[in-house]
C-alpha cells in the first residue's frame, strides 16, 4: 500500500494539545506516561518456548524477537499480520553546503519511484508481504540550512512530531521505520555530534557516494552547525529543532505513538537512529520497544547503536536507507514467529527431552 | 516436500565408478574437474546492478548474493524458483562416551518431527516458500565409536558420499544443507581437530545442552579419537572415513554434486561446515560455490569459517542445526534477488544519477 499525502505537515494530532506553554511540553508529558513491557506476555511466550522441540535457547535471537513482539504488543500470542514499513522523506537546506553529490531533486524523484514500486524497499516488502507507506514532508520547503540558523521553528517541529504520530495510525502490528532525503546523513551526524560530543569527524560518514572533498565539507558543516547552536543543545527537543530534518522529527513522533499504541518498532538506518537518539536522550526507556534491525555501512552507525544500547539483528554491509534493513528484519521476524507458533512440542511430537 | 528414503545408503551413483583402485579415487578425480564460476554471468549481473535506482554498492551483501547465484548457476539472470533445504541425519557410536545428554533415540524422533512438519526448519521453509527434503542414513546402524575404531569402512564411506551426490538431484536452484544427529558436534570437533591441529578443547563446544562434565567427556573423546587415528589423518578423505559421521559424508557428496550441477550451496551449522572442511582440505577451490549462511553459537564455528575463508551472512546466536540458519538465509537471498530483478533503473524511473 502506498498512500499519497499532502506535502505539508498537517495540523496537530488529537493526541497532543499545544495549549501548554511550549509546543514541546506535550511530548515531554507523553514521555512520562509511556506503557511498560508486558511481563505477563513475555512469561507466556517463555513457557511455550520451553515446550518446543528444540534445546532451550537454540533459536537464539529468533526467541528474543518473539519475546520482544509479545512484550510490546502486550499479547501472549504475538502477531505479525500487518507488518508495515513507513518511510518519511524530507529535504534539507544544508545541501547548500555541498554535502551530497546528488541534487535535491532526487528526493522527490525517489518518492515517485517508491509510489511506482521501483525502489529496493518495495521489492523487500513484496518478498515478505509487508505493507509500505511513504510520507513526504514538505519537500518543496526544505528545512533551514543548519549552518546558518535553526532547521525549524518550535511549532513547526512540534507539528512534524505530531504528524509522525498520526502517520502510523492504521493497525500495523510491527512498524519498520525508513527515511529518504538528500543531505540527511549530514543532519543525523549533526544530531549525534550534539548529543554525544567528540569531534564532528567522529560522526560523519560518506553517506551516499561522497568523495574526500565532499566528506571534508560535511565535517565542516556539522562542526559549524553544532557550534552555532551550542547554547540550545542541552535539551534533546532543541537539538531536534535546531539540527533535525522533518523526517527525523516525524520518525521521533512515530516511535512515540507506536509505544502508546503497543506497536514494536524496527529501527533502520544511521538516519532513523537519529530520531531514536533524540528520544533516548530525553528518556532512555522511551525506545525500549525499538529493536535495531541492522547496522549500516555508514561509519558511525555501530557507535550510535552502542550509545542506544541496541545490538543490531543484521549486518549486511547495506547503506541505502529507505527502510531497507528494517524491511529485511521483518522477514527474519516472520520466521521467528512461525517457529514459535507452529513448532511441535516435546509432548505432541513424542520427542524425548534431556536424559535425567 | 518431504521424501522418505530407505534407511541404508544406496549403491553407487551413476556419476561415480569404483572400478579404480580405491573407493575414494573417483571423488579425487571429480575434484580435478569442477566447473569454475561464470565470469560472464557475474558481469551481466554487475551491469544491471549499476543501472538500478540506488547508489553503487548500497545493498551490500545483497548484491554479493546475487553475483554468487549468477556465478554458480551460470545464469546472467539467476533464479530462486526452487530453493531447497536438504537435511541429512546420522547416528554415531561415539555417544557411548557420554558426549550428549540426549538419548540417541532423539535422532529418529526428530526425523519423524521433520516429516510431520513440527520442527523449526519446517516453519522457516514454510515462511519463505523453500522446499525441504530429509534423508536418514542408516539410523539403526550407528557409525563405529571413533574412540575405538574408524567410523566407516572405505567403501561404506564412499557409498555415503555417492548417496549424498544422488540425494540432491531434482532441480533445486539453491541448495541449503542441514543436519541432525545426536553426538554429531563431537564428530565435527574431531574432524576440525584432525584437520586444523591445536588442542581438542579448541574445537569442542557444548553442542546441545552439554554441562561441564559432559564437555570434559567430549574433549577427552575427541582427543583420544584423533590420537587413535593419527597415522591416517594426512588425507582428508581418510579423516572423513575415520572420524566422520554418515551425514557428514553425505553432505560432502552433496556439495560436490551441487558444484557439478551448477547449484550454489548455503552452508549451515558447525556440523555442516565439517563436510565443507573435508573438501576444502582436499581442494580449497572445491567449496567456492558455498556461502556461509550463518555463524552459530557453537564455540568454534567462527574459527572454522575463518579457516574456510567464509564470512557468515547471519549471526543470530542460533545453535540448532537442522538447516535452520541456512533456511533463514534463503529468505535474505529471496529479497536480494527481488531487488536485483524488479527494481527500476535510473533511466526507467527518471531518477538523476550523481551530479557531474
Amino acid at each position: 500500500m502506498l498512500y499519497d499525502l499532502p506535502d505539508t505537515p498537517r495540523g496537530l494530532s488529537m493526541k497532543t494539545e499545544f495549549s501548554t506553554e511550549h509546543p514541546f511540553d506535550a511530548f515531554r508529558a507523553l514521555l512520562a506516561q509511556l506503557p511498560p513491557a508486558s511481563q505477563q506476555a513475555v512469561a507466556a511466550v517463555r513457557a511455550r518456548d520451553a515446550s518446543l522441540t528444540k534445546p532451550p535457547g537454540a533459536l537464539g535471537r529468533l526467541e528474543e524477537i518473539v519475546e520482544w513482539l509479545a512484550a510490546w504488543q502486550d499479547k501472549a500470542e504475538p502477531t505479525l499480520d500487518r507488518p508495515t514499513v513507513v518511510v518519511f522523506a524530507g529535504n534539507h537546506g544544508v545541501v547548500a553546503q555541498g554535502v551530497s553529490p546528488y541534487p535535491q531533486s532526487v528526493t522527490v524523484q525517489m518518492l515517485k519511484n517508491f509510489s511506482d514500486g521501483g525502489a529496493a524497499v518495495n521489492q523487500i516488502c513484496a518478498t515478505y508481504g509487508a505493507g509500505l507507506k511513504v510520507f513526504e514532508l514538505a519537500l518543496n520547503l526544505p528545512t533551514r540550512d543548519i549552518t546558518v540558523g535553526a532547521a525549524m521553528e518550535a511549532r513547526e517541529c512540534a507539528a512534524t512530531l505530531a504528524f509522525g504520530m498520526e502517520a502510523i495510525a492504521g493497525g500495523a502490528d510491527l512498524l519498520a521505520l525508513g527515511e529518504m532525503g538528500i543531505g540527511n546523513t549530514t543532519i543525523a551526524a549533526a544530531i549525534y555530534h550534539a548529543l554525544y560530543g567528540g569531534e564532528a569527524a567522529d560522526w560523519v560518514g560518506r553517506g551516499t557516494g561522497v568523495n574526500d572533498e565532499g566528506l571534508a565539507r560535511k565535517i565542516d558543516a556539522v562542526q559549524r552547525a553544532v557550534a552555532l547552536h551550542k547554547d540550545a543543545l542541552g535539551d534533546p527537543f532543541e537539538v531536534l529543532r535546531c539540527l533535525g530534518g522533518r523526517e527525523i522529527a516525524a520518525m521521533a513522533g512515530a516511535i512515540l505513538a507506536a509505544r502508546m499504541e503497543r506497536t514494536p518498532v524496527l529501527l533502520d538506518s544511521y538516519v532513523v537512529c537519529a530520531a531514536a537518539a533524540i528520544l533516548h536522550a530525553a528518556d532512555p526507556g522511551s525506545i525500549d520497544h525499538c529493536l535495531a534491525a541492522h547496522v549500516s555501512a555508514e561509519g558511525a552507525h555501530m557507535r550510535v547503536l552502542e550509545k542506544l544500547g541496541k545490538k543490531p539483528l543484521l549486518d549486511l554491509g547495506m547503506r541505502l536507507g529507505e527502510g531497507s534493513g528494517a524491511a529485511l528484519a521483518i522477514g527474519v521476524a516472520k520466521a521467528a514467529l512461525a517457529c514459535h507458533r507452529d513448532m511441535a512440542t516435546f509432548a505432541s511430537a513424542g520427542v524425548d527431552g534431556k536424559a535425567g
